[in-house]
Protein backbone atom coordinates (compact mmCIF):
# COMPACT_ATOMS: atom_id res chain seq x y z
CA UNK A 1 0.00 0.00 0.00
CA UNK A 2 1.20 3.69 -0.72
CA UNK A 3 1.86 6.25 1.64
CA UNK A 4 -0.44 8.30 1.89
CA UNK A 5 0.19 12.06 2.74
CA UNK A 6 -2.21 14.97 3.53
CA UNK A 7 -1.73 18.69 3.22
CA UNK A 8 -3.97 21.55 3.16
CA UNK A 9 -5.42 21.76 0.05
CA UNK A 10 -6.50 22.29 -2.83
CA UNK A 11 -3.64 21.15 -5.02
CA UNK A 12 -0.88 23.40 -5.95
CA UNK A 13 -0.62 25.53 -2.32
CA UNK A 14 2.46 26.20 -0.51
CA UNK A 15 1.52 22.82 1.92
CA UNK A 16 1.88 20.79 -1.12
CA UNK A 17 5.08 22.07 -2.20
CA UNK A 18 6.07 21.05 1.49
CA UNK A 19 4.90 17.64 1.48
CA UNK A 20 6.68 17.07 -1.96
CA UNK A 21 9.96 18.65 -0.43
CA UNK A 22 9.46 16.15 2.57
CA UNK A 23 8.53 13.18 0.51
CA UNK A 24 10.10 13.10 -3.34
CA UNK A 25 13.37 12.24 -1.98
CA UNK A 26 12.41 9.40 0.37
CA UNK A 27 14.63 6.57 0.11
CA UNK A 28 11.83 4.12 0.08
CA UNK A 29 10.27 1.87 -2.42
CA UNK A 30 6.75 2.68 -1.17
CA UNK A 31 4.84 4.77 -3.43
CA UNK A 32 3.46 8.22 -2.38
CA UNK A 33 0.20 9.36 -2.79
CA UNK A 34 -0.36 13.13 -2.12
CA UNK A 35 -4.30 13.57 -0.63
CA UNK A 36 -5.45 17.67 -0.47
CA UNK A 37 -7.63 17.85 2.76
CA UNK A 38 -10.52 20.61 3.60
CA UNK A 39 -8.69 22.84 6.44
CA UNK A 40 -5.64 22.16 8.96
CA UNK A 41 -8.08 20.94 11.30
CA UNK A 42 -8.84 17.86 8.43
CA UNK A 43 -5.14 17.70 8.34
CA UNK A 44 -4.92 16.94 12.19
CA UNK A 45 -8.07 14.41 12.56
CA UNK A 46 -7.40 12.44 9.14
CA UNK A 47 -3.27 11.92 10.22
CA UNK A 48 -5.11 10.79 14.09
CA UNK A 49 -7.47 8.38 12.97
CA UNK A 50 -5.32 6.74 10.70
CA UNK A 51 -6.85 7.81 6.97
CA UNK A 52 -3.78 9.38 6.09
CA UNK A 53 -0.09 8.36 7.30
CA UNK A 54 1.39 11.78 7.25
CA UNK A 55 0.23 15.62 6.65
CA UNK A 56 2.02 18.70 6.56
CA UNK A 57 0.71 21.83 8.27
CA UNK A 58 2.02 25.53 8.17
CA UNK A 59 3.00 26.43 11.39
CA UNK A 60 5.03 29.75 11.26
CA UNK A 61 6.25 32.13 8.54
CA UNK A 62 9.38 34.25 8.43
CA UNK A 63 7.66 37.83 8.10
CA UNK A 64 3.71 36.86 9.38
CA UNK A 65 4.71 34.51 12.58
CA UNK A 66 2.59 31.68 13.59
CA UNK A 67 -0.39 30.30 12.12
CA UNK A 68 -2.49 30.75 15.04
CA UNK A 69 -4.54 27.84 13.58
CA UNK A 70 -2.05 25.14 13.91
CA UNK A 71 -0.95 26.32 17.44
CA UNK A 72 -5.03 26.33 18.13
CA UNK A 73 -4.59 22.75 17.52
CA UNK A 74 -2.13 21.44 18.94
CA UNK A 75 -3.99 23.26 21.84
CA UNK A 76 -7.05 21.35 21.62
CA UNK A 77 -5.61 18.05 20.94
CA UNK A 78 -2.68 18.02 23.59
CA UNK A 79 -4.08 20.55 26.47
CA UNK A 80 -7.58 19.76 26.97
CA UNK A 81 -6.74 17.29 29.71
CA UNK A 82 -6.09 14.68 27.79
CA UNK A 83 -9.84 14.52 26.41
CA UNK A 84 -8.36 13.59 22.95
CA UNK A 85 -5.88 11.62 23.26
CA UNK A 86 -3.35 11.92 20.34
CA UNK A 87 -1.87 9.34 18.37
CA UNK A 88 0.20 11.26 16.44
CA UNK A 89 3.06 14.13 17.07
CA UNK A 90 5.97 16.33 15.19
CA UNK A 91 7.92 13.79 13.31
CA UNK A 92 9.74 16.51 11.19
CA UNK A 93 9.72 19.91 9.64
CA UNK A 94 9.84 21.15 6.02
CA UNK A 95 11.02 25.30 5.37
CA UNK A 96 9.81 26.40 2.36
CA UNK A 97 10.57 29.46 0.43
CA UNK A 98 7.26 31.84 -0.28
CA UNK A 99 8.29 33.07 -4.17
CA UNK A 100 4.99 33.93 -6.30
CA UNK A 101 5.02 33.55 -9.88
CA UNK A 102 2.99 35.16 -12.15
CA UNK A 103 0.79 32.26 -13.87
CA UNK A 104 -0.76 33.21 -17.25
CA UNK A 105 -1.52 31.51 -20.91
CA UNK A 106 -0.48 34.41 -22.25
CA UNK A 107 2.98 35.51 -23.71
CA UNK A 108 2.77 39.38 -22.78
CA UNK A 109 2.34 41.58 -19.50
CA UNK A 110 0.48 43.77 -21.62
CA UNK A 111 -2.51 41.68 -22.15
CA UNK A 112 -3.30 41.13 -19.05
CA UNK A 113 -6.28 43.36 -17.62
CA UNK A 114 -7.21 40.72 -14.14
CA UNK A 115 -5.06 38.89 -11.51
CA UNK A 116 -6.85 36.04 -9.51
CA UNK A 117 -4.97 35.42 -5.90
CA UNK A 118 -5.73 35.21 -2.56
CA UNK A 119 -5.90 38.83 -0.48
CA UNK A 120 -2.58 38.05 1.10
CA UNK A 121 -0.66 37.81 -1.89
CA UNK A 122 -1.86 41.20 -2.99
CA UNK A 123 0.62 43.03 0.36
CA UNK A 124 3.26 40.78 -0.63
CA UNK A 125 3.69 41.65 -4.23
CA UNK A 126 3.53 45.37 -3.88
CA UNK A 127 5.92 46.38 -6.17
CA UNK A 128 5.00 44.12 -9.25
CA UNK A 129 1.84 45.10 -9.08
CA UNK A 130 2.58 48.92 -8.67
CA UNK A 131 3.25 49.51 -12.52
CA UNK A 132 0.20 47.19 -13.48
CA UNK A 133 -3.30 48.38 -14.30
CA UNK A 134 -5.03 45.83 -13.80
CA UNK A 135 -8.50 44.57 -11.61
CA UNK A 136 -7.28 42.37 -8.80
CA UNK A 137 -9.84 39.59 -7.51
CA UNK A 138 -9.88 37.40 -4.07
CA UNK A 139 -9.46 33.60 -4.49
CA UNK A 140 -9.19 31.11 -1.57
CA UNK A 141 -6.25 30.11 -2.40
CA UNK A 142 -3.49 30.58 -4.56
CA UNK A 143 -3.62 27.27 -6.05
CA UNK A 144 -7.60 28.14 -6.63
CA UNK A 145 -6.79 31.07 -8.88
CA UNK A 146 -4.63 28.78 -11.25
CA UNK A 147 -7.78 26.44 -11.49
CA UNK A 148 -9.82 29.69 -12.26
CA UNK A 149 -7.95 30.19 -15.09
CA UNK A 150 -7.81 26.80 -16.66
CA UNK A 151 -11.71 27.01 -16.83
CA UNK A 152 -11.35 30.23 -18.37
CA UNK A 153 -8.87 29.50 -20.50
CA UNK A 154 -8.25 32.79 -22.53
CA UNK A 155 -5.15 35.84 -22.59
CA UNK A 156 -6.77 38.03 -21.18
CA UNK A 157 -6.35 36.93 -17.49
CA UNK A 158 -3.25 35.75 -14.89
CA UNK A 159 -2.88 34.19 -11.26
CA UNK A 160 -0.24 34.69 -8.93
CA UNK A 161 0.77 31.72 -6.98
CA UNK A 162 3.33 28.53 -6.37
CA UNK A 163 5.98 26.96 -9.30
CA UNK A 164 3.91 23.76 -7.85
CA UNK A 165 0.59 25.55 -9.42
CA UNK A 166 1.88 25.98 -12.44
CA UNK A 167 2.98 22.65 -12.55
CA UNK A 168 -0.04 21.03 -11.19
CA UNK A 169 -2.59 22.73 -13.76
CA UNK A 170 -0.18 23.01 -16.51
CA UNK A 171 -0.38 26.50 -16.74
CA UNK A 172 2.75 28.26 -17.83
CA UNK A 173 4.84 31.12 -15.45
CA UNK A 174 5.06 34.00 -17.42
CA UNK A 175 7.58 35.84 -14.64
CA UNK A 176 8.53 34.50 -11.35
CA UNK A 177 9.81 35.19 -7.90
CA UNK A 178 7.52 39.04 -8.40
CA UNK A 179 7.71 38.51 -4.11
CA UNK A 180 8.79 42.22 -2.39
CA UNK A 181 10.62 40.18 0.24
CA UNK A 182 12.68 36.74 -1.45
CA UNK A 183 13.29 35.88 1.74
CA UNK A 184 9.54 34.79 3.53
CA UNK A 185 10.02 31.80 4.32
CA UNK A 186 7.11 29.78 5.91
CA UNK A 187 7.84 26.20 8.46
CA UNK A 188 5.86 23.69 7.60
CA UNK A 189 5.73 20.29 10.40
CA UNK A 190 5.09 17.04 9.30
CA UNK A 191 2.71 14.99 11.76
CA UNK A 192 2.50 10.56 12.30
CA UNK A 193 2.16 8.45 14.73
CA UNK A 194 5.85 7.05 13.84
CA UNK A 195 9.06 8.66 12.70
CA UNK A 196 10.09 8.53 8.97
CA UNK A 197 12.32 5.45 7.74
CA UNK A 198 15.26 8.48 6.34
CA UNK A 199 15.51 10.06 9.79
CA UNK A 200 15.83 6.97 11.79
CA UNK A 201 19.45 7.12 11.56
CA UNK A 202 19.61 11.11 13.36
CA UNK A 203 18.67 11.42 16.77
CA UNK A 204 15.62 14.30 16.82
CA UNK A 205 17.59 17.60 18.29
CA UNK A 206 14.18 19.77 19.04
CA UNK A 207 11.47 19.28 20.84
CA UNK A 208 8.22 21.36 20.72
CA UNK A 209 6.64 21.62 24.50
CA UNK A 210 3.22 23.62 25.42
CA UNK A 211 2.33 24.30 29.08
CA UNK A 212 -0.15 26.36 31.46
CA UNK A 213 1.61 27.76 33.83
CA UNK A 214 -0.85 27.56 37.46
CA UNK A 215 -3.05 30.66 37.86
CA UNK A 216 -0.05 32.11 40.35
CA UNK A 217 0.20 36.26 40.95
CA UNK A 218 3.58 35.90 42.68
CA UNK A 219 5.50 37.37 40.47
CA UNK A 220 8.05 34.71 38.41
CA UNK A 221 6.46 32.10 37.91
CA UNK A 222 6.74 31.65 34.42
CA UNK A 223 10.85 32.75 35.43
CA UNK A 224 11.05 29.31 37.40
CA UNK A 225 9.95 27.22 34.63
CA UNK A 226 12.65 29.19 32.24
CA UNK A 227 15.05 28.56 35.21
CA UNK A 228 14.31 24.27 35.56
CA UNK A 229 15.30 24.56 31.21
CA UNK A 230 18.38 27.16 32.09
CA UNK A 231 19.77 24.88 34.92
CA UNK A 232 19.65 21.94 32.44
CA UNK A 233 21.83 23.48 30.14
CA UNK A 234 18.66 23.45 27.82
CA UNK A 235 18.85 26.26 25.59
CA UNK A 236 15.14 27.80 23.75
CA UNK A 237 14.81 28.11 20.18
CA UNK A 238 11.46 30.42 20.88
CA UNK A 239 8.47 30.81 23.22
CA UNK A 240 5.59 31.48 22.02
CA UNK A 241 1.48 32.03 23.55
CA UNK A 242 -2.10 31.64 22.57
CA UNK A 243 -5.22 32.57 24.44
CA UNK A 244 -5.99 29.13 26.78
CA UNK A 245 -10.23 28.63 27.72
CA UNK A 246 -9.72 31.43 30.68
CA UNK A 247 -9.58 34.69 29.01
CA UNK A 248 -6.23 36.65 29.63
CA UNK A 249 -4.63 33.10 30.39
CA UNK A 250 -2.48 31.47 27.86
CA UNK A 251 -1.03 28.26 26.82
CA UNK A 252 2.65 28.75 26.10
CA UNK A 253 4.51 26.98 23.42
CA UNK A 254 8.48 26.61 23.49
CA UNK A 255 11.10 24.87 21.11
CA UNK A 256 13.45 23.63 23.17
CA UNK A 257 17.33 22.80 21.75
CA UNK A 258 17.58 18.68 22.81
CA UNK A 259 19.94 18.18 25.82
CA UNK A 260 20.42 15.06 28.49
CA UNK A 261 17.69 16.92 31.11
CA UNK A 262 14.49 17.30 28.86
CA UNK A 263 12.52 14.62 30.86
CA UNK A 264 13.82 15.71 34.36
CA UNK A 265 12.87 19.19 33.57
CA UNK A 266 9.67 18.26 32.66
CA UNK A 267 9.24 16.47 35.63
CA UNK A 268 10.24 19.29 37.52
CA UNK A 269 8.08 21.87 36.24
CA UNK A 270 5.05 19.58 37.43
CA UNK A 271 4.01 21.86 40.72
CA UNK A 272 4.05 25.01 38.52
CA UNK A 273 2.00 24.13 35.40
CA UNK A 274 -1.51 22.68 35.45
CA UNK A 275 -0.68 20.71 31.89
CA UNK A 276 2.20 20.15 30.14
CA UNK A 277 3.07 17.98 26.90
CA UNK A 278 5.68 17.39 24.32
CA UNK A 279 3.96 17.78 20.87
CA UNK A 280 6.87 16.41 19.20
CA UNK A 281 10.66 15.95 18.78
CA UNK A 282 11.98 16.33 14.94
CA UNK A 283 15.47 17.71 13.16
CA UNK A 284 16.28 20.98 12.76
CA UNK A 285 16.37 21.61 8.79
CA UNK A 286 18.60 23.65 7.37
CA UNK A 287 16.62 27.20 6.71
CA UNK B 1 -10.82 73.39 19.51
CA UNK B 2 -13.06 69.92 20.17
CA UNK B 3 -10.69 66.60 20.90
CA UNK B 4 -9.96 64.92 18.12
CA UNK B 5 -10.38 61.14 18.34
CA UNK B 6 -9.48 58.53 15.82
CA UNK B 7 -10.45 55.28 15.76
CA UNK B 8 -10.29 52.19 13.04
CA UNK B 9 -13.33 53.27 10.41
CA UNK B 10 -15.76 53.14 8.98
CA UNK B 11 -18.55 54.47 11.97
CA UNK B 12 -20.02 52.10 13.70
CA UNK B 13 -16.75 49.27 14.02
CA UNK B 14 -16.10 47.83 17.41
CA UNK B 15 -13.27 50.56 16.91
CA UNK B 16 -15.45 53.23 17.31
CA UNK B 17 -17.23 51.32 20.04
CA UNK B 18 -13.86 51.22 22.09
CA UNK B 19 -13.90 55.27 21.42
CA UNK B 20 -17.08 55.86 22.62
CA UNK B 21 -16.49 53.84 25.47
CA UNK B 22 -13.45 55.96 26.64
CA UNK B 23 -14.19 59.40 25.55
CA UNK B 24 -18.27 59.96 26.13
CA UNK B 25 -17.87 59.88 30.17
CA UNK B 26 -14.98 62.16 30.00
CA UNK B 27 -15.27 64.81 32.68
CA UNK B 28 -13.78 67.75 30.27
CA UNK B 29 -15.22 70.46 29.19
CA UNK B 30 -14.18 69.79 25.40
CA UNK B 31 -16.66 68.14 22.90
CA UNK B 32 -15.18 65.50 21.05
CA UNK B 33 -15.11 64.38 17.31
CA UNK B 34 -14.73 60.99 16.40
CA UNK B 35 -12.55 61.04 13.02
CA UNK B 36 -12.57 57.61 11.39
CA UNK B 37 -9.44 56.05 9.75
CA UNK B 38 -8.46 53.80 7.17
CA UNK B 39 -6.40 51.49 8.37
CA UNK B 40 -4.27 50.98 12.18
CA UNK B 41 -1.47 52.15 10.90
CA UNK B 42 -3.42 55.13 9.72
CA UNK B 43 -4.44 55.82 13.86
CA UNK B 44 -0.49 55.42 14.67
CA UNK B 45 1.01 58.22 11.87
CA UNK B 46 -1.81 60.82 12.62
CA UNK B 47 -1.50 60.36 16.38
CA UNK B 48 2.22 60.60 15.79
CA UNK B 49 1.86 63.82 13.53
CA UNK B 50 -0.83 65.62 15.99
CA UNK B 51 -3.60 65.09 12.97
CA UNK B 52 -5.60 63.61 15.75
CA UNK B 53 -5.11 63.62 19.76
CA UNK B 54 -5.80 60.28 20.59
CA UNK B 55 -6.05 57.06 18.70
CA UNK B 56 -7.97 53.60 19.71
CA UNK B 57 -6.45 50.70 18.66
CA UNK B 58 -7.66 46.99 18.63
CA UNK B 59 -5.01 44.44 20.66
CA UNK B 60 -6.27 41.30 21.82
CA UNK B 61 -8.93 39.71 20.91
CA UNK B 62 -10.20 37.07 24.53
CA UNK B 63 -10.44 34.02 21.48
CA UNK B 64 -8.45 34.91 18.67
CA UNK B 65 -5.20 36.34 20.88
CA UNK B 66 -3.10 38.86 19.24
CA UNK B 67 -4.31 41.59 16.75
CA UNK B 68 -0.59 41.38 14.62
CA UNK B 69 -1.28 44.52 12.97
CA UNK B 70 -1.00 46.47 15.70
CA UNK B 71 2.05 44.46 17.21
CA UNK B 72 3.97 45.31 14.29
CA UNK B 73 3.24 48.88 13.81
CA UNK B 74 4.68 49.12 18.01
CA UNK B 75 7.30 47.19 16.72
CA UNK B 76 8.22 49.52 13.45
CA UNK B 77 8.12 52.57 15.63
CA UNK B 78 9.66 51.65 18.91
CA UNK B 79 12.04 48.75 17.96
CA UNK B 80 13.84 49.93 14.81
CA UNK B 81 16.80 51.61 16.28
CA UNK B 82 14.67 54.94 17.52
CA UNK B 83 14.59 55.88 13.49
CA UNK B 84 10.63 56.65 14.05
CA UNK B 85 11.15 58.58 17.10
CA UNK B 86 7.33 58.25 17.92
CA UNK B 87 6.13 61.00 20.07
CA UNK B 88 2.76 58.60 21.50
CA UNK B 89 2.50 55.80 23.75
CA UNK B 90 -0.50 53.80 25.23
CA UNK B 91 -1.84 55.97 27.56
CA UNK B 92 -5.15 53.74 28.29
CA UNK B 93 -6.75 50.75 27.49
CA UNK B 94 -10.30 49.37 26.90
CA UNK B 95 -12.23 46.03 27.03
CA UNK B 96 -14.88 45.85 24.31
CA UNK B 97 -17.47 42.75 24.48
CA UNK B 98 -17.83 41.79 20.89
CA UNK B 99 -21.50 41.32 20.94
CA UNK B 100 -23.15 40.40 17.02
CA UNK B 101 -26.42 41.71 16.37
CA UNK B 102 -29.05 40.60 13.50
CA UNK B 103 -29.66 44.39 12.20
CA UNK B 104 -32.65 44.71 9.52
CA UNK B 105 -35.53 47.06 7.83
CA UNK B 106 -37.89 43.86 8.08
CA UNK B 107 -39.78 42.77 11.33
CA UNK B 108 -39.59 38.77 10.81
CA UNK B 109 -36.51 37.15 10.43
CA UNK B 110 -38.39 34.40 7.65
CA UNK B 111 -38.11 37.07 4.97
CA UNK B 112 -34.85 37.75 4.93
CA UNK B 113 -32.50 35.61 2.07
CA UNK B 114 -29.13 37.03 2.23
CA UNK B 115 -26.99 38.23 5.16
CA UNK B 116 -23.89 40.98 4.87
CA UNK B 117 -20.72 41.10 7.47
CA UNK B 118 -17.34 40.42 7.71
CA UNK B 119 -16.20 36.62 7.15
CA UNK B 120 -14.40 36.44 10.60
CA UNK B 121 -18.50 37.08 11.90
CA UNK B 122 -19.19 33.87 9.95
CA UNK B 123 -17.29 31.74 12.44
CA UNK B 124 -18.15 33.71 15.47
CA UNK B 125 -22.42 33.18 14.85
CA UNK B 126 -21.89 29.50 13.97
CA UNK B 127 -25.09 28.49 16.13
CA UNK B 128 -27.52 30.91 15.31
CA UNK B 129 -26.86 30.76 11.17
CA UNK B 130 -26.98 26.96 11.33
CA UNK B 131 -30.67 27.48 11.66
CA UNK B 132 -31.16 29.70 8.78
CA UNK B 133 -31.65 28.95 5.12
CA UNK B 134 -29.33 32.32 3.83
CA UNK B 135 -26.92 33.53 1.28
CA UNK B 136 -24.17 34.78 3.21
CA UNK B 137 -22.14 37.92 1.64
CA UNK B 138 -18.76 39.05 2.96
CA UNK B 139 -17.94 42.80 3.44
CA UNK B 140 -14.75 45.15 4.36
CA UNK B 141 -16.15 45.61 7.96
CA UNK B 142 -19.11 44.79 10.03
CA UNK B 143 -20.06 48.42 9.90
CA UNK B 144 -20.18 48.54 5.77
CA UNK B 145 -22.30 45.38 6.05
CA UNK B 146 -25.00 47.96 7.70
CA UNK B 147 -23.88 50.76 5.31
CA UNK B 148 -24.88 48.28 2.36
CA UNK B 149 -28.06 47.89 3.94
CA UNK B 150 -28.94 51.35 4.16
CA UNK B 151 -28.39 51.33 0.46
CA UNK B 152 -30.89 48.46 -0.58
CA UNK B 153 -33.01 49.56 1.36
CA UNK B 154 -35.31 46.69 1.09
CA UNK B 155 -36.84 43.61 3.84
CA UNK B 156 -35.26 40.73 2.50
CA UNK B 157 -31.61 41.64 3.73
CA UNK B 158 -29.54 42.06 6.72
CA UNK B 159 -26.45 42.17 8.17
CA UNK B 160 -24.82 41.59 11.48
CA UNK B 161 -22.83 43.93 13.49
CA UNK B 162 -22.47 45.98 16.35
CA UNK B 163 -25.32 47.59 17.98
CA UNK B 164 -22.85 51.22 17.40
CA UNK B 165 -23.31 50.48 13.59
CA UNK B 166 -26.74 49.83 14.21
CA UNK B 167 -27.23 53.13 15.94
CA UNK B 168 -24.85 55.06 13.49
CA UNK B 169 -26.63 53.88 10.93
CA UNK B 170 -30.21 53.95 12.30
CA UNK B 171 -31.24 50.41 11.43
CA UNK B 172 -32.90 48.48 13.74
CA UNK B 173 -31.74 45.44 15.71
CA UNK B 174 -34.25 42.62 14.96
CA UNK B 175 -32.28 40.29 17.48
CA UNK B 176 -29.08 41.12 19.55
CA UNK B 177 -26.67 38.68 20.88
CA UNK B 178 -26.33 35.83 18.61
CA UNK B 179 -23.05 35.32 18.87
CA UNK B 180 -22.02 31.51 19.88
CA UNK B 181 -19.37 33.09 22.65
CA UNK B 182 -20.86 35.82 25.02
CA UNK B 183 -17.68 36.30 26.97
CA UNK B 184 -16.04 37.41 23.62
CA UNK B 185 -14.15 40.39 24.39
CA UNK B 186 -11.32 42.55 22.54
CA UNK B 187 -8.87 44.84 24.34
CA UNK B 188 -8.13 48.50 22.58
CA UNK B 189 -5.14 50.55 23.30
CA UNK B 190 -5.44 54.71 23.56
CA UNK B 191 -2.55 56.56 22.03
CA UNK B 192 -1.91 59.79 22.79
CA UNK B 193 0.34 62.46 23.41
CA UNK B 194 -0.54 63.27 27.09
CA UNK B 195 -2.63 61.22 30.04
CA UNK B 196 -5.71 62.04 29.66
CA UNK B 197 -7.13 64.47 32.12
CA UNK B 198 -9.78 61.93 34.19
CA UNK B 199 -7.14 59.62 34.99
CA UNK B 200 -4.42 61.91 36.13
CA UNK B 201 -5.59 60.67 39.56
CA UNK B 202 -4.80 57.29 39.63
CA UNK B 203 -1.28 56.53 39.20
CA UNK B 204 -0.76 53.88 35.61
CA UNK B 205 -0.62 50.06 37.11
CA UNK B 206 0.56 48.50 33.84
CA UNK B 207 3.61 48.63 31.74
CA UNK B 208 3.93 47.83 27.84
CA UNK B 209 7.69 46.96 27.41
CA UNK B 210 9.02 45.69 23.70
CA UNK B 211 12.85 44.00 23.77
CA UNK B 212 14.84 42.14 21.40
CA UNK B 213 17.21 39.63 23.14
CA UNK B 214 21.04 39.76 21.72
CA UNK B 215 22.23 36.87 19.74
CA UNK B 216 22.88 34.43 22.29
CA UNK B 217 23.27 30.68 21.53
CA UNK B 218 23.69 30.26 25.89
CA UNK B 219 20.63 28.85 27.37
CA UNK B 220 18.50 31.44 29.59
CA UNK B 221 19.18 34.81 27.61
CA UNK B 222 15.33 34.98 28.37
CA UNK B 223 15.43 33.64 31.32
CA UNK B 224 18.24 36.02 32.77
CA UNK B 225 16.01 38.75 32.21
CA UNK B 226 12.95 37.55 33.32
CA UNK B 227 14.86 36.94 36.36
CA UNK B 228 15.83 40.60 37.10
CA UNK B 229 12.29 41.40 36.83
CA UNK B 230 11.67 38.68 39.27
CA UNK B 231 13.99 39.66 41.56
CA UNK B 232 12.74 43.26 42.16
CA UNK B 233 9.03 41.50 42.47
CA UNK B 234 7.44 43.16 39.47
CA UNK B 235 4.91 40.34 38.00
CA UNK B 236 4.08 40.01 34.40
CA UNK B 237 0.55 39.78 32.96
CA UNK B 238 1.79 38.58 29.38
CA UNK B 239 4.33 37.53 27.17
CA UNK B 240 4.57 37.30 23.20
CA UNK B 241 7.04 37.61 20.46
CA UNK B 242 6.59 38.61 16.77
CA UNK B 243 8.90 38.01 13.87
CA UNK B 244 11.71 40.54 14.36
CA UNK B 245 13.73 41.88 11.06
CA UNK B 246 15.87 39.01 11.04
CA UNK B 247 14.52 35.52 9.97
CA UNK B 248 13.81 33.51 13.08
CA UNK B 249 14.59 35.73 15.44
CA UNK B 250 11.91 37.58 17.88
CA UNK B 251 10.78 40.70 19.56
CA UNK B 252 9.05 40.29 22.89
CA UNK B 253 6.14 42.27 24.40
CA UNK B 254 5.51 41.66 28.13
CA UNK B 255 3.14 43.21 30.29
CA UNK B 256 4.59 44.15 33.64
CA UNK B 257 2.50 45.65 36.70
CA UNK B 258 4.07 48.30 38.30
CA UNK B 259 6.65 48.39 41.31
CA UNK B 260 9.31 50.48 42.40
CA UNK B 261 12.19 48.69 40.79
CA UNK B 262 11.16 49.10 36.80
CA UNK B 263 13.69 51.65 35.90
CA UNK B 264 16.20 49.68 37.49
CA UNK B 265 15.27 46.36 35.60
CA UNK B 266 15.16 47.89 32.39
CA UNK B 267 18.53 49.07 33.31
CA UNK B 268 19.88 46.13 34.20
CA UNK B 269 18.53 44.50 30.98
CA UNK B 270 20.70 46.56 29.01
CA UNK B 271 23.55 44.58 28.22
CA UNK B 272 21.31 41.34 27.37
CA UNK B 273 18.98 43.13 24.88
CA UNK B 274 20.12 45.06 21.37
CA UNK B 275 16.60 47.33 22.31
CA UNK B 276 14.41 47.95 24.96
CA UNK B 277 11.56 50.55 25.06
CA UNK B 278 8.68 51.03 27.30
CA UNK B 279 5.47 51.47 24.65
CA UNK B 280 3.23 52.92 27.39
CA UNK B 281 1.99 52.59 30.75
CA UNK B 282 -1.99 52.52 31.89
CA UNK B 283 -4.32 51.91 34.09
CA UNK B 284 -5.50 48.05 34.09
CA UNK B 285 -9.29 48.15 33.60
CA UNK B 286 -12.09 46.08 34.78
CA UNK B 287 -12.64 43.34 32.79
Amino acid sequence: MSLRVGYLGPPGTYSHQAALQQFSKLETKREVSYLPQKSIAACFKSVNDGTIDYALVPFENSSNGQVVFTYDLFKEWFMNGGELKPKFKIISEQFVPIHHNLITYSDCIEKITKIYSHPQVWTQCREFLADLDVEKQDTSSTSKAVEILVQLNDHTTAAIASATASDVYNVPILQNNIEDNSNNTTRFLCLGHNPLSSSTTEEPNMHLVTFSIKENQQPGSLCDILAEFKSHGLNLASITTRPSSIPWQYVFFVEVWDGPGLYEVLENIKDLVTEVAVVGSFNRKLK
